[in-house]
């Protein structure tokens, strides 16, 4: 744990610059907007430690994966998120040396990240190896009002000199990806046109054909009157450009306001593209950066009401909350049914931006609680959508029939090449059953399974039924070669969480299959039809639910990781030596695997699933059998202990988890924030707030909360919506205050009692 | 299987060209002499399918790993044999036109490898576009008497006309790796010089900095007439040669001998090396061709006075063994304990040119049977010096003692990078302590294991003491993490072999301490001081002798390949349709690893090495049970069935897996000989026929024989030598003949009958 930053209720705050922060800062300070991302980068440029980072959602590159020995079944490509044009680019001059912070004095040095109001704002002195001092002053936002169009206001102030200052706006084609197995760059250009005052630039992705247009028109002030200036055009082979020479006399700012549109071909027909960019670009020029400034923090101030989490008496943990909650509505909207939440978002490359099981396992609740239905709606549509694919790939891999979900995915096709993950991490498949289930039982919206979900539930089923054989050995049926959740085990038999996984989603298929039959016995022939289910197959699917083998261990009463689990030497976390960890960073792969530790512990993640199916002395056991085996070296982990610790009453746990899971990025954690922040992981971040501290669940057809407050706590309150209503809770330690603030009366159970609440009423429990 | 080769007793011969089969043949027709190696590529160049291979021993490169995903633990090198100077390239141009089989019509063409007398031979008739019609012929061979020293008579003869004929000897020093991980040339040249008649080239390789000095010489004839010609020297950026031009008119015969010496900075020192190549260039060149020619032959008469092996009435049988006991003799000599045999010898690049568990696994006992026992030894040596590294290579992977030798070498460090294989395969410890075993057992040199074996052996079973755990499950000492030799499954837990071999080193570690103590107290003495060996770390050794875990099934009265094998899906090969063979072309890797199938039987293996452990009824049941789950897609499996099938009396079997082993290459059985021959599983075919059919073992000092011969051969004979004893065997259907080559007088066991057989007798049983 490293923290450097400041900490502050409403805004992420860096008061000294330091390069070797840089890169962590980059990320943390990224902004986006579902639509499109920006790592904190400098608009002036910076030759030191920098990842450059502009991202489109959606826009990928399949690029030739890199392997040491190939196994048979293997994807050939890894499709990538792409960083993209250079929009924010902005050169100075003074006096024909180039501001670069890495070569010159910086002082008074601010790095704000303005969560509130949805923008980032730098500002420093520079002092130039000349003696000149200049003061620099930005703000920027990616607009979640106009999706397509970022502002930049950037202003240069002489302290101690009168002179030439020299403003280079532009837009630069000439990017690569850091992450790009051969090095090699995936855009070309198509069209540059440069005016004065506007410059528009149109790059290809090679082999994925994604066009996308950069459109930038700029004005000049000083102090508060614009002023016309000096204006070169540049151009170069793929860079478009102005250059605008001023004189400024000592204590006079120039400000320059940088407005971009940029539009791709994933919205737009290809031969359009310009002419949307000069509109939009337009549409924002007139606007002006002040109004849009106004709307962004209006805007914001709307996705607060409805996902603001407050917690007193802690800062660190309030202000981790709001990052959290700040990061994941930068990274996904759910308007585009096409998109998905990469690990990282829009804060770095790293793991492809591709969709993982992270979006089932630990997004979709967040969305559920704090967005339209439709928003996480989307997420499961998405992979409706690329139910075909999931088929292809279970073909590919030699299965007769039913979907294997891919590992890691941009377009439905797997792109990862581990086997022991690729092939065998095919838990997944049960993530994205569940978050079927988990959508239906908390939104009520049955027609979603009949119209898609049934779909998907079958084929997954069906994967589990050939996935599964029969051992006559144990005269059960098992499943073999897995990974599980935890990756620090490979190739395992029986691992307890994936079996049970397969068999839940076989009960809850044939469950939805008999509802269907049931209330819509029309849709249910035409089911039966269009995915021509057997009886024979259902019938299979009730013998392997019924003759499963689980790992178990009778004398502690808890279900085993794996077969052979126990054969491990078992030594507990506590018992290592501090310098071991994290043990990624320290053992070799071997040690690890042979290792009783688990990177994230499977069963608690199927017992914090499948929580309504188990007593709480069952979860009680298996969680303190595997609580101090944990390393949680995956971001995903702790969320998960911290819920259930809250369930178990263990509060201390759940705080010191729930700090963990937090302040991951912001405070560092595990040395690796500089790649990107960990996006997904923010969900259960969240999570362990509203499902662990607030104790919500769904349960048939009605909400239910059993809110308890970390003693470090004065006070938390959270915001969800449920079914149309918008609810408000408000926990201390002596008091519940739940708040209906929807017109309709609620029915909600707390601390397991029973309570109508009318419209726009608050109760005291 | 695809025979294109003809059936002969002495030669490999190839009667017609097809490009396609080409690159196997550059394979098969490879010559070589345990210091240098080469492909069958053709003197004049090949545009058409073809893979150069210039390979000297030991020299070697360690290329850039390449990884999908970087596992800790992992090597940064992987050592590469490399493919060195061309040093047999002599350009020929008809009038102009550059002969090339690839662009002209050929006919009468003949490849032979004749292996009695160690050359290979290739003639053909050329037809150009032009019409031009010439007749080439083509002797060369690599001298196994002069190590240093190659040499290549090649001949020429217009058939239909008068005309020019340029030639032009050549030594190339732009060559690289096909299996280079980017594509880089390993090679820089450091010197060239050209004269009339001659030409020298000294490369360096990068960060190895082997040195290779080639030197050339040569003569031009007319018919039988030494002649002078024109001659220009060339000289490019790597190449030096001359260029030759005659006129020639129909019919008469124009030959080149070039004499090539390389040598190298292993053997030489750095500044000496052209001078001394200069020296061994002009002795050979005063030799001359026919000269060396015959000491060639004559030198193989005598390699094959000690190794040959006669099958009568089966000549594919005839011709594979041959083939397989000239290619060992090609590879390794023994002389210099710095070598070791790579998977494919000098014949290909893959595998890397690195020593593997092979070595000691198969071709041990080959060279204990057929060379002077020096040369067992120095493969043993060869271990022991590596020590040291292998102390290190544990150390990388965390264990505090012992000695974990790598899977795959050049020089005492690890450099694969599969973590299933890198890190699990650890059942390569156990081979190279069974063959200091083997070695002593065979040869009675005791002192081996004083002065050498010993500090081998207490290191590996330190090794095993560290990475055995107790499991309290089983209050039994369990290997958890394994792979073993069976590669169609990985990360498994108490592999039957593994843990088996892992016992027996520990057992055979106490046993030759305490032979020491009894024998030479003093040596012993001197031993726990230098070894620093501990009475609680031998009673360590002993607890875990006495409590290991070995997977069993008792009903079925076999041990199983590791925990939960009986779960699997339990299908013979048989039931296999056959397009599904090889697995490993046809199935993905997962459904490989799910399956029962094993690639090579890890337990049939381990009875191989105990077999002197186990009763004959033990080892049939698991014959039995393994033998159908087994696909023989490893090279060195079917030489251990077709073994145990002759102990176990299954004549049938024997045959058809000594068939598999040994027409391997020759029937290019797994299509990938174009790659390179299977060299250490050669030594494999030759055991499936003297410790097969032949029942070779030796059991308390005492040599002992057990002979049956397969129904579809007349007789079969091979030799051995046994401690200073050369030995005949000669056995038919109804005779065993035996004669003892010595003048001391032999004990030996046949058919269980104790024999005393007189120098120079022979006696028939």
């Amino acid at each position: 744990m490293k923290r450097y930053l400041e900490l502050d209720p409403w805004n992420i705050v860096e008061n000294s610059f330091n390069d070797i922060n840089n890169k962590v800062s980059e990320s943390i300070f990224s902004l986006g907007n579902g639509y499109m991302g920006q790592r904190a980068n400098f608009e002036e440029g910076y030759t030191g430690s920098t990842l450059a980072g502009t991202y489109m959602a959606g826009i990928y590159y399949p690029d030739k994966t890199k392997f040491g020995w190939w196994k048979n079944g293997y994807p050939e490509y890894f499709a990538k998120v792409l960083n993209c044009t250079n929009w924010i680019g902005i050169d100075v001059y003074i006096e024909d040396t180039k501001l670069d912070i890495a070569q010159c004095d910086v002082s008074n040095f601010s790095r704000i990240l303005n969560m509130k109001e949805g923008y980032l704002y730098r500002s420093f002195i520079a002092t130039l190896k000349s003696g000149n001092e200049v003061k620099i002053e930005t703000k920027r936002f990616v607009s979640i009002v106009d999706k397509e169009i970022g502002a930049i206001e950037y202003s240069i102030t002489p302290l101690n000199f009168n002179g030439n200052i020299t403003i280079s706006p532009y837009l630069d084609g000439d990017i690569k990806n850091e992450d790009a197995n051969y090095d090699e760059k995936f855009w070309e250009t198509i069209s540059k046109q440069t005016g004065l005052g506007n410059a528009y630039l149109t790059l290809k992705t090679k082999k994925t054909d994604f066009y996308l247009c950069s459109a930038m028109k700029y004005d000049i002030f000083k102090d508060n009157a614009k002023v016309a200036c000096e204006i070169e055009m540049i151009e170069k082979e793929k860079l478009v450009g102005n250059v605008v020479r001023l004189n400024l006399i000592k204590d006079e700012r120039m400000t320059i306001f940088k407005y971009v549109a940029n539009v791709t071909s994933r919205d737009f027909k290809i031969h359009e593209l310009t002419e949307i960019a000069k509109q939009k670009l337009n549409k924002a020029y007139i606007k002006g950066f002040s109004k849009m400034a106004e709307e962004q923090a209006n805007a914001w101030e709307e996705k607060w009401k409805a996902s603001d989490i407050i917690i007193q008496g802690d800062l660190a943990a309030q202000q981790a909350i709001r990052f959290n909650i700040f990061q994941l509505n930068q990274t996904y909207t759910g308007e585009d049914s096409r998109l998905n939440i990469g690990p990282k978002g829009f804060t770095g490359e790293k793991y492809g931006g591709s969709t993982y099981w992270d979006t089932e396992a630990y997004c979709v609740p967040f969305y559920l609680s704090t967005a339209d239905e439709k928003i996480s709606k989307n997420l499961l549509i998405y992979r409706y959508k690329q139910l075909d694919k999931a088929k292809e790939n279970a073909r590919k891999l030699g299965y007769k029939k039913g979907a294997l979900y891919p590992m890691v995915t941009m377009n439905g096709e797997e792109c990862h090449n581990e086997w022991e993950i690729t092939f065998e991490e095919i838990h997944r498949n049960g993530a994205v059953a569940y978050a079927i289930y988990n959508y239906v039982n908390y939104t009520g919206d049955k027609e979603y399974l009949t119209r898609y979900g049934v779909d998907v539930l079958i084929e997954i089923s069906r994967f589990w039924e050939e996935r599964v054989n029969y051992s006559q050995e144990k005269n059960k049926y098992v499943i073999l070669g897995v990974t599980g959740p935890n990756e620090y085990e490979n190739n395992v038999n029986n691992n307890w969480y994936t079996n049970r996984i397969a068999v839940w989603t076989m009960e809850y298929t044939i469950k939805v299959l008999s509802n269907i039959k049931d209330e819509e016995p029309k849709k249910y022939e035409d089911l039966i039809k269009k995915l021509k289910i057997q009886v024979s197959e259902v019938d299979k699917w009730k013998d392997i639910i019924e003759n499963m083998f689980y790992p178990k261990n009778e004398k502690l009463g808890i279900f085993l990781q794996q077969d052979g689990y126990m054969d491990k030497e078992q030594i507990l976390v506590d018992a290592l030596p501090k310098e071991n960890l994290p043990i990624n960073k320290h053992w070799s792969w071997d040690r690890i695997l042979r290792s009783c530790f688990i990177k994230q512990a499977d069963v608690l993640q199927g017992l914090y699933f499948l929580q309504h199916l188990y007593d709480l002395e069952t979860i009680r056991k298996n969680y303190e059998f595997y609580e101090p085996r944990t390393v949680h070296e995956s971001s995903l982990s702790p969320c998960i202990h911290s819920i259930l610790a809250s369930k178990l009453d263990m509060k201390e746990k759940a705080y010191e988890m729930y700090l963990r899971t937090s302040r991951l990025d912001i405070d560092n954690y595990n040395d690796d924030t500089e790649d990107g922040c960990h996006i997904t992981s923010m969900a259960g971040t969240w999570m362990s707030i509203v499902e662990g501290f607030g104790g919500l669940k769904v349960k048939d057809d009605i909400l239910t909360l059993d809110p308890s407050i970390p003693k470090e706590w004065q006070l938390f309150s959270f915001k969800i919506r449920y079914r149309g209503f918008l609810i408000k809770v408000k926990v201390t330690e002596n008091s519940i205050e739940i708040t209906n603030d929807s017109s309709e009366k609620l029915h909600i159970i707390v601390k397991k009692k029973d309570y109508i609440i009318l419209g726009s009423i608050t109760i005291k429990v």
